[in-house]
């Protein structure tokens, strides 16, 4: 029997263990996409208790994943996102734990006790109020910078809307004292979406932002281009889509302008007419991506608000997404053909949120490739609701065998939590543990051990640090 | 080597042994959803031979999963669900058996033979004429009860129509000797499908049995509804229905009463009217099941009778059903949702056919919680083909990373066959083994044993029990 | 630590051991799918050199898989797939193998060096000069013939066009000093395609080669018939289809004919207007096959040229393709449905691309079988993109839980080059060592050894051999 999470937590093998320890636990942190407040940053938040840090407090800020256990638990709102005492929903959630079994959850939780805390104990109810007070003593001093360093974290990209003023990044770019590197992405997400009530109020806030009127797709485009030049200098070097089902028909302008007015005046959009607009608008922003070498990322298939009910009683992005299982392929391959054709594909990282759709992915990728690029389209880690062991092992191994692992940008949080970075430890000790099964399974030779304890550094940090192009 | 089929089958583990044989193995089953003949429970059905009781008698009452298995092998039908000699019958399937390797045929009809036989010898053509001599024996006094008890089933629910009238449940509920609770289970399939040929002969037969007519939908629903006390008086706790593919629409009355009148008359439905017919009929339906704390379980994803040249010959219900790929979740999630915005959606159990939806049924369960009810809407064991160790470990891994299995509802046979309990067991088997990997792998902690083990017994009984509220 | 890809490579038990070295490894191979070239095969091609034989030649006939995988590590085209040296090609890809960890490109190009060249060596950087001066020696008497007689291949099926004047087999029937019996197989893609330009063209290439007008369905129907007889003559058993898109719907004559009269006219074609004449002339063959004892076999999913860009510059099947996640399984069963009904349906194998739909493949599949044959209707091996190890125990996996694993036909390559034979072997150690886990693992008794070593050999070779109907 394994020891419980020690320090060879998740390696069968010694030479997952050699490649893990040697190599792949030495790399610092490159977290090119989450969703932390820059502001949380700069004025490198404290939290009042450990229910702050790990549960959020009664914000939306909240951890979803915990949130949705709660739930699930049969807890009431109010001790979950809502005015609850804090101490209540602790106890809640440790008193939970053993109810996690095979969740990722029980894994996390115990791994940011360890790495954050230094605290070792179970989580569960006995140990309940003893781990209260050491963590609660730790977070005195532990505040969201020391955390992020604790990690060896040395570059985070959040994700900000093209309106963003990014004060908060500017005032980063000028303290010397922040030891991670902070830089914006570029999430144009509404510019995206005529069909949705936030469309025009939204183009009036660009508007105001660019100081100048938007009342034609060429001048929304040309405000998105300042922006991204705006973006560009604060040194992002990464956007970011969600493209909940996937639209795209080749486009006039005269079409995408007419589809981008009738969504300015609140008018109903055919699923043609949103085909056209979007396929105009990704096209049109691609092609600025690729001239100054960004990145662009999709993410594919969430379905958002599931619950009428809770959106309406909270909001959005409380926990209330799910899996879509839409089909998307035919309609995405003639995006990014079109984007190649005119020279202006990306780099690209694609991100599917239904595992059954990885393999197709992956495939598709290997389809749009460069010379001169390593990997130039590529599918992401295990996304979301997937970034748990089972999830990260179907996605490697698919990315494995139709594709070239080797290349990957390896793991990211994508996460609105301080305290989600052992998830790279997570990944680090998966990946370590497929190649280490490889090595002593005679598929591939222990004689290129130290190439594969290279290639294991490079999927944890160098790769990233190439494709985006980071200045660390 | 482990020994086959022995009592630490499918245990890898000294954790899964004790997890199993310390807790599963003592637990009754509730088989809260199967098709077994309430007349044949209560006239304690005796089996004429093994061909009978394992293979079916020449009516539609067979085994589907061995009937499949014999026309893949070539065997005619007339040998398989037609009037051949039922030693002919049952030699065709003992000489098959080694080809059936992998399948879980193999384990199913081995664990049939030692559970109610008693009978421990490989099935093959040498032992063929053995078994049959020495389960003939059994059978004279292994009748259908026999069978549950020696299986220790406390609760069975059948699947009955709602034009049923329980005649043989109200016989059950007075005779004194019966061991095991039998309840009805409602099932409205035929008052949802207003397209098919066979709705208008069942409205009125439902008439008939309500004692006054049914010509409009709001009539329809007064039937019901009556039916639906009805079947709770009897001891219903829960309803099930049959979505091939998932019709959802918000429906005025006036919509839904236009498409029950269009079916009624026998006209055609397009897909529009038969979204709004079904979007209004399940969200009255979940109505008073939530009123009544009923579960609803939705059974996603048959294609029915796929091969019509044996439809047209032996009906329906015989072994031609398939796997359907249809898009489905963001009309199931307005359904879910239309519910829980009127305050209707009750304790669901979401069941998909294909596998490949599981992951996405699972994170879609999970928006919809309640307070105070411990997974108010949950995904089901592995169903019908599924109902196989690869089927089960993918559900149940599934379960556990994007939900909590231990709060699962767990195991159901859905079976027409009073030889399938051993299902139960080898889903037991599964669970021990998986949650001892863990503790043995290090993912859950040796000091949480006895909570586990407390855990499996939730699973395997009190679950259930808690969850349709049944008085055992 | 298991040796590097010794002799008992991917076998983890000693039953797997004893059923690959006793029985798998003994049959010979019948490679009923591949894409070799007929003309190479009569003229026993000989190799210039390693890049040539291993990777291509600057022509189509490349290798696509490690053109992807070439790609993907930011080769120049040239380089790949155009006129640039072969050494340089050859060292691009050596000096790559150490990045291609988990992909089956490290797997199989080990296994060609073995098995063909007999070079046990690592493929790296360090050794890439040795095994190029060592394998193009062995080259100047491997030619492709005795490639195929190195590696026990009996039988090889091409994949011919109906207009094709089979002239190479026909010479190949009359020489003597072959030892491989090569067939040719029935691919009438263009057909079936009257919405390509392509269409027009070949079906007056077709008029040419039977002599006479085809400007009716009725005519073309005609030709093909005569066609299929010819083939028929020359010793072919089986035909393929590419469905890249499943299309169905009953079809009247004249609905199809007109349908196809627009094709010829190069007029667009609505998807209905696809789907009756795509239904009509697929029920047309299946019945010619039918008649003729023939099997069909039918490829879904691929999509074709994915990167328009690269379509334009080098062409068609040059590793652009990919898989589609369109919805399929209505149509598919109506179609095989509508062919069993009329007494058409022939012998069937279904190979789906994107493996999400396996599960639901093989239960389709399972509800077509017929007396008298094994398996009438069954899935094919792990195609395409999923031909490595992860896709092929996924589909083995499958074809067990839902299927009769003993029934299959086994493998085939798919493939355009003469060394990947070995992908034979890699099917059949999984194979061995997955029928090896369920003996060890107590799930199938150690008694029945021997039949499982004779399934074994089955699935190699016995079943492919009856179920064609090959004279070997």
């Amino acid at each position: 029997m394994k020891k419980f999470m020690d320090k060879d937590f998740l390696l069968e093998t010694e030479t997952a263990k050699k490649l893990y320890h040697e190599h792949a636990e030495r790399m610092p942190i490159i977290d090119y996409h989450c969703h932390l407040s820059p502001k949380e940053i700069y004025e490198d938040k404290k939290f009042r208790n450990l229910a702050e840090a790990w549960l959020g407090a009664g914000d939306r800020c909240g951890d979803h994943y915990k949130w949705r256990a709660l739930r699930a638990r049969g807890y009431a709102e109010d001790s979950i996102s809502g005015p609850d005492d804090d101490y209540k929903k602790y106890r809640q959630f440790t008193d939970s734990m053993p109810y996690f079994v095979g969740n990722p959850l029980y894994l996390w939780s115990h791994l940011e006790m360890q790495r954050y805390f230094g605290i070792d104990d179970v989580i569960c109810p006995e140990n309940a109020d003893k781990i209260w007070e050491n963590a609660n003593k730790k977070l005195e001093t532990l505040t969201a910078r020391r955390m992020m360093e604790k990690l060896n974290v040395k570059v985070v990209c959040t994700t900000d809307d093209p309106a963003d003023s990014l004060e908060w990044h500017k005032k980063m770019a000028e303290d010397k004292t922040l030891k991670v590197k902070v830089y914006p992405a570029f999430r144009p997400d509404r510019a995206l979406n005529p069909e949705l009530p936030a469309f025009a109020p939204w183009v009036k806030q660009l508007a105001a932002v660019v100081g100048r009127q938007i009342s034609s797709l060429k001048e929304l485009c040309g405000a998105l281009k300042e922006r991204i030049r705006f973006f560009n200098e604060m040194g992002c070097r990464l956007s970011d889509h969600s493209l909940e089902v996937v639209y795209y028909a080749p486009a006039a302008y005269e079409e995408a302008d007419a589809a981008f007015v009738k969504g300015l005046k609140g008018e109903k959009l055919s699923k043609d007419e949103l085909d056209r607009y979007k396929g105009y608008i990704l096209t049109f922003l691609g092609e600025q991506y690729a001239k100054l070498g960004w990145v662009q990322q999709y993410h594919i298939g969430a379905t958002r608000n599931n619950s009428k009910a809770m959106f309406e009683k909270i909001g959005a992005d409380t926990g209330f997404d799910g899996m879509g299982d839409e089909v998307f392929i035919s309609k995405l391959s003639a995006l990014l053909g079109a984007l190649e054709v005119q020279g202006a594909l990306p780099k690209t990282i694609l991100y599917c949120l239904n595992p059954r759709d990885t393999y197709a992915l992956c495939v598709l990728a290997g389809c749009f490739q460069k010379e001169g690029v390593k990997g130039r389209v590529q599918v992401g880690t295990a996304w979301w609701f997937l970034d748990q062991p089972d999830g990260m092992k179907q996605n490697m191994e698919t990315q494995m065998q139709v594709g070239l692992i080797a290349q990957s940008v390896g793991m990211l949080t994508d996460s609105r939590s301080f305290l989600s970075y052992p998830r790279h430890e997570l990944y680090r000790r998966l990946l370590c543990n497929m190649l280490g099964n490889l090595v002593e399974g005679g598929q591939y030779p222990v004689s290129e051990l130290e190439r594969l304890g290279k290639i294991v550094e490079d999927i944890c940090y160098n790769n990233a640090k190439n494709f985006f192009g980071f200045e660390v």
